[in-house]
């Protein structure tokens, strides 16, 4: 295959081991589509005749139907995508293929397709990101009124309603989508023309292949070009947060499907039941997801070992640069999915959630600042609302429930209207600041969240 | 402390194990200044009167002093820096030092503190990235004639100038300032009035808290604003990707400092000798700069561990946040800053890369495409030029030192012209392609990346 | 400081970036027991007189006591723990301090004092692990009749005795001690007398050394013995483990402590409450716990980075181990400390885990059985005990509370006998399989655990 | 499928999320040995006749072959490897098939499969170690009298023979060995008998089970049992240090194959060219063994997330620790098979070797010791070294080719025997330290290893 320097052929072990087209296969759309650039440009620059530019098109477009077709043989002595498309091309249209690779590398070709792919799967993410809010913020504007016991510590604090609740997953699925936007600037650089390494000497011009695939930016130097994964690496770690969220999101699920909760009955289709437990409806999806941002993180760190202190610029361990994103495209792709399609399904029991309201003294707040603002100095208002839930425990009900005459032998401040203040409901409403879990923060969230939507899509 | 359901005290190891003021004392100064915006606002708001402000500001002033003085006494039993913080400005201004915590809660003051400092040091970061480019141009400005075997599978491949190769890591240093950029966006975001979770009961205003410390944006949803470390974690990805880079121009100057290479002699500020081996000269710096990139890749996962599954909102999980980032900055920092001296000082040796580039038939590429523009099918022009490196290397010489009936023995398509195409400087200079060694785009490289700086400054 | 190759002293810069003083100062009292074996090894092999000898290891006994007592100054100019102690025996004993120096390297010597010290750390470890287990075993004795619901996807599955659970955890933590067990085979080797890399001219005895610091096993070779990091590696991994675990634990009591379960009661000494809601308690030191597998996950990390594609032999990458190891030490040995005191304190409240059995029809699985027992098929018998859960369910009762006649209803096959299966203590009782729930299991645990741990005490 | 409490069934796109069978069916022949083994012990205990047992337990017999003939199909609706068998079993033998699940479940189930695939691949490391080992005893064999220039900081310090540096790998190698057959004692526990988590109230023996496996050890304890993956983990930790260790190697023999150093020439076989550049032989196999360090690191990182928090105790998130397992063991069982393949082939070139030694004034040292024990104090000694090194440097030529005037005009007390000791092969020899480079030392080094692969054959 080089001859030259080389009298034996490749082990057969060693292209096991080194093929890359059981994965990169993948990669077929975005080699074709930028291969069909490539010639374009070549012609324009009058490398090819029309005529033969548009043979290899054509060619290409039939080798993408092949294997759209599932018709095409993928060979693993060709080691990779490039070279079984670029074979087959050849058998179609003759020794003009050949020509294709006038000007080009796989280092820099192989950048190309990948920046193409991830940033076409980014693009993906984004519109699974917008679908997943706008099920939070169905939910979310169904829930409006619904009590949750909002915790810290995983200890209940203070009582939000479950909107709000919805609401601040929003703003970190909105974040992670910001997030991706600004990696895709990174990700949509045209490498071609970068050749092996240092560029060509042929008259290319890398401006008018990057306009044809409607990317933005080219490369500014071809040692770089060839030889940065960064892109890839930001995608992971985007990934990574996105998937982290999610784990949030489903361990909350996953703690308030268990009875001692009950905030939520889970949809069938998401659930498993026991084969001897006939009493059992299992949180699997929200298990899963949970667990599989394990193999995100995994694919991050995995792309910065391989990375670190490789010298330039090419090397063969950048091979290990695919399979990483293509797990975590899946990996992050279905999972959003499914936490779309669950969470349209999941079922609030908002009973529930106020029982742990009423049962957790979450207006002891309140009191303590209904004290404070009658001129009781903090420490000592704080002092007391301890004693009173004290109090209220022994006797087995809310601090609400207690009369007047009980309330004030704790503090003589103490007057009727603090029943109002008491009130659950009216402890969410009266959290009026901006962004807090007041009713109109709330709706403002909303409408702001839905605004970005249009805005985005 | 906490009253009420409190009948013992803390545990003096659990007091150990739980202090954080041994590390989050150095936010101290945004633990001020943070503080200062919220007693203005609430002097706005009507919370505190116009002295009562000012009294708080000042004595906030005093214990700034008293810290840059060296003459404040941290407290492990006060936990963290702002129990240490407001307990002396308490001491300092009496009571009215209480009114301080109105609308206000550890949740929202600690993300403030740490988001403000997140952001300092990440525009330095952003300065140092400034610094070390320049370097890199100016290393590049001196050597753009000289020749460097460019490598792919560090193989020599083809000869590139040596200002190519350091503009390449000029390319990676300000994606990194430009990722930086993007990651300021996510952590300049104001979350004061979040309180413990719900948002506060007092009508504060968060957006004036913001223009006071100069900061765009303000939370959008308050439980999402006291359990987001997103940022925290982007700015350590951002710093493992800066690591990473340094770490693979550190390894090649490791590489070219060991004598095969000799391409660098390395300044002795920042080198070691051996007390039994004086012919020694070892490359420390960047030994100890490629381990550290280890030590920041571990801080990002350790975050990512710390966050995934984690439920709403405050946990106190979080306080493992502040360690991995402040290690990360220290490094990140001394390193880009080491990288900057270090370079301006090292002696590159443009002879013995010339001697390799002479050595390694860089020039075979050339040969085969002057065979291939004089008509030669390519895969026979490659077959001849590998005949013709195994003559010439029999010969123990170069191609470009054989006579020109030795190379026509090859092909008859070989002219006098050949000697012009085989010269090192001639395969650079026709490189002419954007973003290829070429001297062309090379200067314009020079030139938009100064273009850049100035834009950035 | 190396003459001949230097004209400039070191940076500024450069001497606080790669001393190592400020955090290698940990490892004096190996320094100095490997110092003093090594001079007597010395006086032995005739390279020094036994006055000699005798003089040095005096002279550092002096300064181990210097720096225990805090007179000692440590220079960071003088790089690492090693120069400085070396440098103030000379102080003390003149010129003969030097000869300390004799076949031997730092090298050397800094592997054989990190080796010393992770040893200690690691018998450390494995006595906190025993006392954990011991303080489990205490509290599985005294819950061995406590019911609690056993879960399987963190939904109440069947009923298990507490001791039972708890002891899972005894498994879990006694594999980490035979985990620390193995790595000391690996650690507990003696690398002096490899000097820098290649052995050494001078006829030393290793094994002789190895015999005065009680050290089984000598290197086999000079070259990996200063470039093997395997061991620290292995150990942080041995520690990422047994963080895992406590995670795990730390988990479930902060599941637990929430008041919708309500099956723990913190002990104060280990929990904090709030200073704006009096009715909190919060699992801080549980939560922490949590946090900080973290950083004892990203430590590994980090080393697994430095040592990934580093050529023989040492390299000042391997400067970057040690504070991963310290970081994790502390770690370790704090969390294991306050797990085992929290655990001795923590309240189980037996009464709230019976609710929950109760209320899960955590009996379910034994109508099943009791049905396949008397020749309903499987299949059948599962859905017939689906029917009685659902029509339970429907009264808002357990099965055990139903008729005989409203179980009839639903199988003929039913009998009498059949409460006595229902009732929640025999479900436990009658797994009597060898390590299942029953009592019998449960006290053949408990026993091989007390017998296990006095074998190794 | 659950009856009771679903009335839907499983969504396609959870189906296609949580299936497993797609990459679990790999442990086919542990699932059906493990129930072979199962079937004998229901047998044994009276839960089924010996002719039942037979029939099952030939059904499965004829299950594997249908598998291994690829006449097997399997189904994604039936989710997982153990339900495909069963349910194929079921269809050839008939519902006595449906027996085979007394007293088992598929939490335990799958924790057998899964040891004993683990417990058969770690027994095929410990054989590709042994035989890279070999490989390693045999070259170095060879290469006794070969010179090195051994390095730390990647500079020339001492010449050692090549022997002596490739037996470096196999002390690392061989630690790996140890370390995986401690893993093993804690891979190769039964956990059959826990079933679902509890135990079972039928008589099972697990211990009959596990002989007929010929698994020496019985799970403690049921909980326990079904919720521990450590062993996966530790045997992804065995396998991320055996690739550190290749990394190590690939990083060496890729510097090595550079032609600045080429001390060796690549076997054609694990080598490629390149098509534009016929002068190139590229380290293929070794940079992608390098980069796949990576993915193995990945996969450790991968298993830490998804264990860490997992309350008690069988939960979904433990499917993922399957592929993470599968990935390493296929990357580390084709690394150490190129590993050794490649290294039988490849060609060391000593005469570029010792033009390093010869260059890199490897003897100074030997000068250095030579003036100690000719009385000059040590520091002055270097001293004096350092000035020779620089006069020699200076004429472009070796200590060993100065005259005798030469060398006294530095120190009088250099006489003639000077030139014995500047002799390189001398500097080796002399070096007859335990464990040095010497050729004694080389010698038991490769006697100790043969006799250790001996004993473990």
């Amino acid at each position: 295959m080089w001859g030259g320097r080389f009298t034996e052929g490749t082990a057969a072990s060693m292209e096991a081991y080194s093929e890359s087209v059981s994965y990169d296969w993948q990669l077929y759309a975005e080699d074709i589509r930028g291969s069909q650039a490539h010639a374009r440009m070549l012609a324009a620059q009058g490398f090819l005749t029309d005529g033969e530019a548009e043979l290899i098109c054509d060619g290409l477009e039939r080798v993408k139907a092949e294997i759209e077709a599932g018709d095409f043989e993928w060979k693993a002595e060709m080691e990779d995508v490039h070279m079984n498309v670029e074979s087959r091309l050849t058998e179609i249209v003759g020794p003009v293929g050949g020509k294709l690779h006038t000007a080009r590398s796989r280092n820099d070709q192989v950048a190309l397709d990948f920046r193409l792919h991830v940033a076409a799967r980014l693009a993906a993410w984004q519109e699974y990101l917008v679908s997943l809010i706008t099920v939070y913020l169905d939910r979310a504007e169904e829930h409006k009124d619904t009590l949750l016991p909002g915790c810290t510590h995983f200890q209940p604090a203070q009582p939000v309603s479950l909107a709000h609740h919805l609401l601040a997953y929003c703003q970190m699925f909105k974040r992670d989508f910001e997030r991706v936007t600004d990696c895709l600037k990174r990700v949509r650089v045209m490498p071609l023309g970068a050749a092996a390494l240092a560029g060509t000497t042929h008259p290319v011009n890398p401006q008018a292949v990057a306009e044809t695939l409607g990317v933005e930016a080219v490369f500014a130097n071809s040692m770089d070009a060839v030889s940065d994964r960064d892109f890839a690496l930001e995608a992971v770690f985007a990934g990574s947060l996105i998937m982290t969220h999610l784990s949030r999101m489903c361990e909350e699920i996953i703690l308030w499907a268990n009875p001692n909760f009950g905030y939520v009955q889970l949809p069938d289709q998401y659930a498993t039941g026991s084969s001897i437990m006939p009493q059992k409806k299992n949180p699997d999806a929200c298990e899963l997801m949970r667990g599989k941002t394990g193999r995100v993180v995994g694919s991050l760190m995995s792309l910065l070992v391989v990375l670190k202190g490789l010298p330039m610029t090419y090397n063969r361990d950048l091979q290990e640069d695919k399979e990483p994103f293509f797990d975590t495209d899946t990996t992050v792709s279905t999972s959003l999915g499914i936490m779309s399609d669950m969470l349209k399904q999941l079922e609030f029991v908002p009973e529930k959630m106020l029982a742990t309201v009423r049962r957790g003294f979450l207006n002891a707040t309140e009191l303590a600042d209904y004290l404070a603002a009658k001129g009781v100095p903090f420490r000592e208002a704080h002092h007391i609302t301890g004693a009173v839930v004290a109090f209220a425990e022994g006797k087995g009900t809310g601090l609400e429930n207690l009369t007047l005459e009980e309330l004030q032998s704790f503090a003589t401040e103490i007057e009727n209207d603090i029943f109002g203040v008491l009130d659950y409901k009216a402890c969410v409403d009266r959290r009026t600041s901006p962004g807090g879990t007041g009713p109109q923060s709330v709706n403002g969230q909303i409408a702001d969240l839905r605004a970005w939507r249009q805005s985005v899509l």
